[in-house]
Parts: structure tokens; C-alpha cells; sequence
């Protein structure tokens, strides 16, 4: 059935099954694993050898030679009553001391801050000592009753990534230590070992990089339990030297505060603070100048540099304004969903992308009573829809192969996927799917830097405070339309652009996602206003435009047509009414909608607004006229079919192009169709464990019907 | 079985009748209502008779003769949203034009205001201009796509209360238009009216004020539907000449604004401003000094005065600090349900209280398929347990008594009722229930003056925003323990009272149950920790001592123990663990705790604290030790039996008090005991539909076994 797109992990003592899998499978590609090495014999069967390359935790003897140019990080102690007015302040209570170390070479008092959290002010440095024996801050002169915090620097003596994999797989090595590139001494030798390496690698075809030089935020606790996971977290960049540098470049000095944020450590989740958003601009520019160096050495010796989209990758924003300096040739990414896929695939300036599918051969999922293929189909199939609308070129997988043999039917399933995966590329021909002929963006306070990130905390992971927007993205992944992400900076100063036909606005008020004070920004406001009324469609959804300021929560219920009760005005009336009859949104929906987490205490603010949707009174979806444009309230819309074709027909509605909704589109909603005119092919999806029939409308109104076995797919001539 | 302490609402053509159904219910009182009027003979069989009097809309052709001293009422536009910079605002849009009507007699560029609701900037007058054909105000150089409202005087054309009764009954009389005893001329004819109408009624005993001078806030759309209530509202208080009589005597202006409060119009479920302070203060004033001059003149008459509570009860605040110089005699009030009656049942400063029981003898109960017998039980039920704890000296009953006679069953059960409320006077012989030896207090931004009347919209009406936060009171009304209502600046100003045990904060974040800003403050914060390190109790519930500053939500989770996920520390990992074992707060729980709306995403925040119970992962029960004190954090507590002993629970653990929970305690949930000591008397009553045994501790520590018919009492001799 073909061969290529595919990569396999390879360990030594499997010589033989691995050309048998590699076989099955199609794999034109072998890699190495965290704890793995690559056969020599096996180098010879694949086109490409993948090694694993890390630059900041690669090299322990340079570690442990070099402890002051270790990595830092800020953190905030616990917050502490003051009962007295002497207060003790174990600043590592709540922390793993196998992780993390105060730093006490540079000197506390200008480096750590103490900050009542009562009044908001950090506290004078000659108000408090820190005793190094005890870890302790003391503070004299504290105000009874108030709470206390240490913003202090410490040193990370274990990598989060090793540490993480140490506990998980209960491994007994030694702790990585992670070394700091800002350091010129450091630096230097980066760029040297790299080339000693690649010296040492010549069998090696593409130097996997796991990542560049900062992980995410990673912190674990006293029990060696997860405290605290930012996967878009920059807290790790830090140091006294970076810092001091900032100040260089950007003309102002940072605070610690400015990056221990009260704790929230600039959550993606937080709006962000100018000083934060400089931070990162300064911090991706100066991992991309050293990765641009490392990458340059590499192509110097004729190999491809693939980045890997998670660990070390703090600075390296895919979508942010430095990336394609760095001249990568290809990134490749764990694929969770059909969001973390497209947030691979779209990743510009790069010759192609990589996915890493699910399951990890880990023994997680491959230990008895594990269910590998089930976890695989899911991912397959949140994955397929995406790769239709925007491919990832390679696919692969990690973790032990060993373990995936003892589970035939998994063997057999990946076959069936990589199959799958090569007739999408041989199909469609690289040529893209048919879209809508106007893009949705979603809007937020982050906008295009973290395009596809929205609502995440943690790689993929479920959480009760996200799925139900998180759906969305979700949704769009595997839709037919175009999906940009834009800020409110960017209506500000440049408008909204010409060929998007409908704005997403959704999230918990207050969140970086749903906007907070920029719905108080006449600018945002207006602007949207005038582009709805002139045609444009608005969804919003949970808590979209919510400011609570001059008597409206959501500020845009002119336009919503729905406003939220936050109890300011219970004694107005509320008079939602269940719109009568068939509407074009809910057309075909039967049953009561999932909205997932849902939202209490929406009403009708508008006699027009058409209510399609009630829960215990509350409105969970409506629909409104703006002027020309329209606008659809849903209370939030966790991922499932049922729920994509929902938002399909709410974005054509709110589009005021209903008409056009029925090109290369399926009857049943089990099922979706990907088009490829340039190719001259269609394919059409079941995204259920269902054997289903559907109908396909193609574009010239004409209709085919087909069956589809359970999760099966079937490509057509147009 | 006795007579007296019941007031018989009779009315003319049922004098038979009314002979048997007093000797019946031992009625030594008799009353008139909206319509109806107190036969001669009847007169002679009550002890007293009842007149109702209206101050401000009794003499209607006083009012049409001097149109120009209506009532006023401050009323905002709906918002229009600017589509261009002509914008034209139908002030009337959504009101009903019977009730009100724009005032053009005082200028309204010196007394509306047009207010951008985009930026909150009121509007120059120059830029706009009123059309009093169109009732529309036309707004130049408008900012396009901002929206604005208009602030505008109407006069009140249509009193709210004739209103109510006339759309709701299908009335077709005149309007009763309310005059307003602001102007001097209208003041000076409302007392000699009350000399005139008192010279034409020489049999009456009690004038029955229903109620002084200004309604409550009542507002109707153009459907004639109920667009807007608050039952504690001040917004028909307002005049012209109050405002300038407003800015001599407390030296500064009111703008409308201060009035219209962005459309909220001072909601107390808003915090409430320095300047709507001044208005109530300023408004309470001359309301009890005219009251008082009413009040005189009745008394010179030798009769009584009594006030209803509602209705034209704007400015009197029975728990404020002017309503003791009414000099009332009494207050009467429709009994909801424990709450209500407490909140008449403790107003000091007059020689009786009387509660009017449900249901109202109206044509929606009492008709084929009415249920009045359950509607007299629910409603003797709950403001029996308030009753025993604070006793009202008189019932009786509203509306139309032949109506009343259609239903035999019902006679019966008032019978039985009547009996009952006499013997709770007749044993406790005036003296006062055993109580705790400490104190709860419930803390918001108002206090004092809204005892008993938190998280009131409308009277005892249910709200979905409400009775998770209402059940506390509901419960507190009929335990044995003082309550009283203190607010923030009470503690500000005065610290917390010496007998207060514990303190409970219930409300959503942000509103005045709450606290919200409050909650940044240092001294409150400092103030109560301090006190529950010292041995208080606090419990918290919903979203106690809300407000996001410093990486908190709660501020006082040091205190609580539990921390509320608002979205921007979602990256920390959170580790509900249910407390194992039992508790005393839980002991006598079975099954799931109802806490009504109940509350998403609350956290343990400290591994020492005792979680209870948990809803879908998220913390709804909690306990937590600070220093010697204890907290206690419930999701919410709609009103049941089960709740009112979980609450007795947590109240006493919270107080470190649990070895005094057994006095005069009951083994069975659904009974409750109250105890007169100085009368040598208690009585258990079962608050059930069904037969309940149960034991009582005695207070020398013995028990006593009883069997309870349905909602059954027993009195005993201690």
C-alpha cells in the first residue's frame, strides 16, 4: 500500500520486527527515543534517521561544571497571615526541593520582592532578611493581619522534562540540570557542542531538537506531585542577566512582580501586561537569534533541523513574528486533537510538519487490559478531519515499539491509518480543500501568536473550565472554512480585514479570551459595531465582550441581542421566550443541545432576538439581527458532531450566507466531505464508530450517496 | 378555644357570616380592604376596627386639581446604539405611557441627562434637544457606534400599587394618580385631610397606613406587563424640589446618574454609593417627620397607627435611624415565610407587630382547583418556626372573605391555626425563647438597615439568583439563635460586637451580599481575621469576601480554606480531597446536601482544610481552623429542613461550640424545639407533612421521646 510519510521509533533488540513494522506500516523514517539509541542495521531501511537533540540539559558535565550559569526561574511563596508583626515566610513550603533552589548569589534584595498582598505594595527590602539555613524570609514590621508573599529567583536543579519522565517512569538517574544559553560562556558552548555532535552523527539525516532552550512551566510540589503546568508559560526564561538586558533593550526595568504576575504567572488565561508582552517579544527574539545559529550549523553539515512543538519551546511562538528567522526546516508536534493538529499543520515557514499520534507506546496504554486501538481511533479521527482542511505532511509515533508489538490489533489499526494518511497526500495532491469563500476569526487578547492555543492550559488536556470553549476550536478544525485568530490591538490599529466573514468571541469574563477591558475600548467597539451592521457576523459565546461597565455586563448586547444577570438587576424582567418554529441554526439538531459547562443567567434582551435555545430558563442559544449582520449567542459548545454542524450553521447564518453552506456537504452530520477541485477529488468522512449513509451535496448541487463503515472514508472523482 | 390576636378582613352583605367565621378564628379585630368596606354591625362584634388609609392617592380630585405636584420618577431610555451622528432616543421605548410621562415642566437640560454609555461621559445638553410631540430626544455629533441613554424625569400618572391591582384584577376605574407631600401646599392638605377623614370616622380604632408617602419601585412596559421591581427601592422618592432641598441640606448636587445608577437604579443587590446613602438618609428624614406629624394627629384622635410594610414605604426603613421617631404603633405585614415575618416580627420601636397570612382570600387561590389548605399550611409552617423565636403579637388575613367561605376545609385549618398562634402566647407567656449564648451576624455592605431583607427582590418572591443565598436566612429565622445585620462599616468603624459568635457572608461576587470592594479593604479583612483567630466562627457561602486583587478571589481563603477558580489559575493543579471520616457539621446528613444553584469551581487551598462534600470535583462543603477560630464554606443553602440543621451544625462548630448545639435539640430533623424558660414551657413542632417521633434534649440533659401528628406541636412543662 505505499511507503513514506511515516516515522518509526526504533530501539535496539528489535532489529528484525522493526523492518517487518517498518514494512507494514510505510515508515521511510526511524527515530530515537528519550532512553533509546537507533540500530545500526535499521539506518540502512529508512530514508531518514531522526535523532533526538537536547541543547540545554544535553551535557551534565558541563552542567555541574557551570552551577551559576544554571537556569532560573521566578516563583512566589505561599501567601502568609501575619498574626505578629515579626513574620516567617518558608519561602519553599508548597515547592519540590529536588526541582527548585533559592538563588542567593545574586543578592535577594534586589533580585526577590516582598509584597503585601492586602494593600498590593511591596514591602522595603530593609523591612526583611532571608535566613539561607532555614529558607526562610523574615519580616519585621509587618501590618497585622495582612498576607504576605516572596517573589523570589531560584535555580532549576532538575529539568522539568527529565523530571517529569524520572517520576512518571520511576527512572533512578541522575537529575538533569538545565544550563542557561543566556550566558555567553554558555552560548559558546552550545554552538560548539552542537557541532561536535553533528560531527559524531553523521548517519543522523534530521537533528530532532527537543526544543530549543526554555521549557514551559513545569513545577512540581513537596510530594513530587504536579503543582503547576503552564504549557505557554515563559516563567523558566528567566534570569538576573536576561533581565538586565531587558532593561538594555527596552529602555525599563522589570520587577518581579511583573513576571510572578500575583501568582498567575502570566496564565495564557490572564490578559496580558505590557511588560509581560515585552518580555516575550525580547525573549522570542533572543531564542531565535540563538536557534537561527544552531540551525544555520546544522544545515552546514547537510542535515534538516526539526523542532518539536512542546518542551523546551519558551521564546519559540510558531505563530509569533520571530519564527521564521529561525529557518526551520520542519516542526513536528504531538497530536492530541483535531486543534493541537492544525496548530502543526498552519505553522508557516516551514517545508512541511510532523504530527506524533496517540498513543505514546507507553506502558500507560500498552500494559494488560489497555485499550491502544480505541485511543488510536479517537485520535485518528479528531486528527483526520484536520489534516482535510489544513495536512500535516508526516505522521509518527513514540514512545517503545516494543510494547506496541505485544498488541497485534494495534499493529494492524496503524497500518490501516497510515494508509489512510498517504491516500489523503496521494489524492488531494497537495492542493487545498474547498473552504468557505469567507475566513472566521476568533478574537481574543493574544490574537495570531497563539493560533490554535486558545483555552489551553496543558497540551490537549481536559479541563471542566475549558472544554466547552475549547470545543469550538475544536469544531473548526475540521470545517470547511478558513479560521484566523485576531487581537483587539489589531482591530484597534488596522481594522478588521476584508475577507473575514464572521468574529468568534469567546470565554470566561475577564480571561484573555474573552477580551475584559478591551470591550471598555470605544475603538474595539465601534469598530466592531460598524463592520456587523454592515453585513459582518458575530458569534459569541460563555461570556464574549463581558466588561461589566455603564449598566451592561456584555458590552456588545446591541448586538447579541442577549445580556448577562450578574445581579445587579434582578428586578428587571426578564422575558425570555423560546422562538417558534424551525430556524436555519438548529435545523438539524434533534434533542437537547450539549453546551457542555453551559451559562447561567443569560436573557433575552431584545424582543427580536430569536431564543432557539433554553435551559432552566436561562437562554443557551440565540440568534440576532444587526443592521446587515447578525450575530448568534451560544452558552458554550463542547466538541462532538453534533455540535460542528451546529456551529457550521451558525457561521454560515451569522455570515448571511446560508446559501452557500450546502457545497460539499453531507446530510448525515455523522459524516463531513473535504473537496479538492485542483485535484479533481472528494472525500468523505465518517466520524462515528457507526457504519452511517449520508448524502454529499457537491457544488454543482448535485447529490451522491454514500455508506460509510464505522470511522471509514471514501474518496471520489468530482 | 379562646379569642383575640386575629384581624378578619370582612367586608358588606356577609354579616352573618362574619358573626360565626370570628367566633371561629376568635377574630377581636376587624378590617377592610382595597374596595370593600366594614359593615356597621360588624363593628360592634371586634374588639377594634381597622381603616385603611392612603396618604398620597386617597383624594383624587386634590390630585387632578394640582397636576403640577405629581409624584416623580427618575427613569433611563433603553440604550440606542449610534448608526449615525444624528441619533434620535424614544425616551418611552419599553415603558408603559400610562404610568408615566416625560416632565417638560422642569427644564430637562438642567434635570435629565444624555449619557454615552460607551465611554460614561454624560452629553453636553448643547449636542441635544427633546421633542415633546415625538417623546423623542434628538442627539447631535454623536460619536458613531457609541451608545447612549437618556436619563429623563417622568411624572408618575398612574399610582404603581392601583395599578398592579387594577391591570391584575381587570379593574376599569380611574387612575389613582399619586401626589407627592414634597411641596408644601400638597403636605399641608395631607394633614388636614387626615384631621377630616378622622373627624368622618369615629369608630376607628387602628388607621391602617398603607402605607406613607412613596412606593416602592414599580414599573410597568408597553405590554402593561411588570418591567421592573425592587421592593426596596427609592426611585419614586425623587422631585425636583427634593433634589435642591437635597443639595441645601447635605451641600452638594445629585445628578441623575446618582439616581439612575447606570439603569441598575441603586438595586440593593448594588453597593451602594455615598450619594445614594445621603439620598436614603436624606429621604428616611423627611419621610419620618411628616410621618410623625401624621402620626400625632392620629394619636390625638385617640386611635392608633399602623403602618403596612410595603407598598408607600419608601424612606421608612423599620431598621433605620429616623423610623423610631414615627412614634408608630404598630406594623402589619404580609407573612412569605419565616423571613418576611422576622422582618416584622423584630422591628423595634412599636408596642405590637401582625403578620397577614397567606394566602390573600383572592380569586387566584380560591377557585375551583385552588389549593388554599396547602398554601395556609407551607405558608403557618415557616413563619411558625420564626414566630417561636420572635414572636408577632397578632395575625390575620387579607382580601376578600367570601370568598374564603367557599372553602369549608380551609375554615377548619384557620381555626386550628388561630388556636395554635394564641397558645404560643398563652404558654411563653411574653417571654423570650432560649437562644445560643452567642450571636450570628450576617455581613454585607448595608447592615442594619436591610435586617432580614438581604437578597430580597421582590417580597419573599423566589429568584434563581437568590434562594441558594435566602435558605440561610429562611433557616436562621426560626433557630435558636439572635441574628442580627452588620455591615462593613459597622466593623470599619466599631469592630465586631463582643457577643457575636460567628459571622456569615453569603453572595455572588460583586454584590452588596457579597461586599465586593469592601473586601480590599485592609482594616474589614484585618479586623475579621484577627477576631476569628481569636476563637470566631465565619461561614461563607456562594462567594463570600469576593473580589479578584493579588491573586485571590476570595480574600479571606486564608481564613476559608478554599480558594474560587475564576480562570486565571487554571495551570495549578488542584487536589480536592474528601475529607474522610464523619463530621460533626455532616453527622446527621443522609444523601447528597441540596445547595440550590450551588457553585463551580471552588478549591481546596490548603491541604488542612476538611473538604465535605464536593459536586462534579468542585469543593461545595468545607471546613477549615484558622488559629482558634473556625470557617465554613457552603456552595449555597436553599431553605429545607435538612439545610436548617445542617446550618444549626456548621453554626455551632464554626462558634467552637458544639457541646452547647443540644439544648432544647431535637434527634429528628424535621422537628424543632423551642424553649421559654421563664414560662417554664417548651413545644416541639414538626415541619413535616408526615407523623415524626423524636427526642428532645432538655437542657439539664435529658430527653424526652414525642410523637408529632402532621406539622403537629406539642407544648410541655420543662
Amino acid at each position: 500500500m505505499g511507503k513514506g510519510r511515516v516515522t518509526l521509533p526504533v530501539e535496539e533488540g528489535l532489529e528484525k520486527e522493526i523492518s517487518h513494522i517498518a514494512d507494514k506500516w510505510g515508515a521511510d523514517a526511524v527515530r530515537d527515543s528519550d532512553g533509546t539509541k537507533i540500530p545500526e542495521e535499521v539506518k540502512s531501511i529508512a530514508d531518514k534517521v531522526y535523532s533526538k537533540y537536547f541543547f540545554t540539559r544535553g551535557d551534565q558535565e558541563w552542567a555541574k561544571a557551570n552551577l551559576d550559569e544554571l537556569q532560573h526561574i521566578y516563583l512566589m511563596s505561599e501567601a502568609v497571615t501575619a498574626k505578629s508583626e515579626e513574620v516567617t515566610i518558608p519561602i519553599l513550603k508548597g515547592y519540590f526541593d529536588q526541582q527548585v533552589q533559592p538563588d542567593t548569589d545574586h543578592d535577594p534584595k534586589q533580585w526577590w520582592e516582598v509584597i503585601n498582598r492586602t494593600t498590593g505594595k511591596a514591602v522595603s527590602p530593609e523591612q526583611w532578611s532571608y535566613d539561607t539555613e532555614t529558607q526562610e524570609v523574615i519580616l519585621k514590621n509587618a501590618n497585622k493581619w495582612h498576607c504576605y508573599t516572596v517573589n523570589f529567583l531560584a535555580y532549576q536543579i532538575w529539568d522539568p522534562v527529565h523530571m517529569y519522565n524520572h517520576i512518571t517512569n520511576n527512572w533512578d538517574t541522575e537529575h538533569h540540570l538545565p544550563y542557561d544559553p543566556r550566558y555567553p560562556k554558555t552560548r559558546e558552548y552550545i554552538l560548539e557542542r552542537l557541532r561536535n555532535w553533528l560531527d559524531d552523527h553523521p548517519d543522523t539525516d534530521v537533528v530532532r531538537i527537543t526544543t530549543f532552550f526554555y521549557n514551559f512551566t513545569l513545577v512540581f510540589n513537596d510530594l513530587a506531585e504536579e503543582r503547576y503546568v503552564d504549557w505557554l508559560g515563559y516563567s523558566t526564561t528567566v534570569s538576573p542577566l536576561a533581565l538586565k538586558e531587558f532593561e538594555k533593550e527596552k529602555g525599563y526595568k522589570l520587577r518581579p512582580e511583573d513576571l510572578v504576575d500575583e501568582g498567575y504567572y502570566n496564565s495564557p488565561f490572564r490578559i496580558p501586561s505590557r511588560q509581560f508582552l515585552d518580555w516575550m517579544d525580547f525573549q522570542q527574539k533572543f531564542v531565535s537569534e540563538l536557534a537561527k545559529e544552531c540551525v544555520d550549523i546544522i544545515h552546514s553539515y547537510g542535515k534538516e533541523a526539526m523542532m518539536f512543538l512542546g518542551d523546551h519551546w519558551a521564546g519559540t511562538e510558531p505563530y509569533g513574528k520571530y519564527f521564521k528567522n529561525i529557518g526551520l526546516d520542519a516542526v513536528v508536534g504531538s497530536v492530541g486533537d483535531g486543534t493541537t493538529l492544525r496548530m502543526i499543520s498552519d505553522i508557516p515557514h516551514v517545508k512541511y510538519t510532523e504530527g506524533r499520534f496517540l498513543p505514546y507506546f507507553f506502558p500507560d496504554t500498552f500494559k494488560e487490559g489497555g485499550k491502544p486501538v480505541e485511543e488510536a481511533n479517537q485520535n485518528w479521527m479528531q486528527a483526520r478531519r484536520a489534516i482535510l482542511r489544513s495536512p500535516i505532511q508526516r505522521m509518527g509515533y513514540g514512545g517503545y515499539l516494543s510494547l506496541a508489538l505485544d498488541f497485534p490489533e494495534f499493529v494492524e489499526r496503524v497500518e490501516e491509518i497510515t494508509d489512510e494518511f498517504r491516500k489523503i497526500h496521494d489524492y488531494s495532491k497537495g492542493t487545498a480543500s474547498y473552504k468557505a469563500p469567507f475566513k472566521v476569526a476568533i478574537l481574543n487578547s493574544w490574537g495570531k501568536t497563539k493560533t490554535w492555543m486558545s483555552h489551553h492550559v496543558h497540551h490537549a488536556i481536559w479541563y471542566k473550565q475549558v472544554y466547552s470553549y475549547y470545543g469550538i476550536l475544536e469544531s473548526l478544525s475540521g470545517m470547511p472554512v478558513d479560521v484566523e485568530f485576531i487581537s483587539f490591538e489589531d482591530i484597534k490599529h488596522h481594522g478588521i480585514p476584508e475577507d473575514i466573514g464572521v468574529i468568534i468571541n469567546a470565554g470566561d469574563a475577564g480571561t484573555a479570551w474573552s477580551g475584559g477591558a478591551a470591550w471598555k475600548d470605544e475603538k474595539v467597539v465601534s469598530t466592531l459595531r460598524e463592520w456587523i451592521d454592515a453585513g459582518g457576523g458575530f458569534i459569541g459565546a460563555g461570556e464574549p465582550t463581558a466588561m461589566e461597565h455603564q449598566g451592561a455586563f456584555f458590552q456588545l448586547a446591541d448586538v447579541l441581542g442577549v445580556q448577562k444577570e450578574i445581579g445587579f438587576s434582578l428586578s428587571l424582567d426578564k422575558y425570555n421566550t423560546l422562538h417558534e418554529g424551525s430556524h436555519f441554526i438548529t435545523e438539524e439538531h434533534n434533542g437537547p443541545i450539549d453546551f457542555g459547562e453551559s451559562m447561567k443567567y443569560v436573557y433575552q434582551s431584545d424582543r427580536n432576538t430569536e431564543v432557539l435555545a433554553m435551559e432552566e430558563g436561562d437562554v443557551t442559544l440565540a440568534a440576532h439581527q444587526f443592521g446587515h449582520g447578525r450575530s448568534v449567542y451560544m452558552a458554550g459548545l463542547p466538541y462532538s458532531p453534533e455540535n460542528t454542524r451546529l456551529l457550521l450553521r451558525a457561521i454560515f447564518w451569522a455570515a448571511s450566507q446560508e446559501s452557500l453552506m450546502k457545497n460539499w456537504y453531507t446530510t448525515n452530520i455523522q459524516t463531513e466531505c473535504a473537496a479538492y477541485p485542483e485535484a479533481g477529488m472528494f472525500v468523505i468522512i465518517n466520524n462515528s464508530y457507526e457504519q452511517e449513509e449520508t448524502s454529499v451535496y457537491k457544488e454543482d448541487g448535485s447529490k451522491v450517496d454514500v455508506t460509510l463503515a464505522p470511522m471509514g472514508y471514501k474518496w471520489m472523482e468530482i
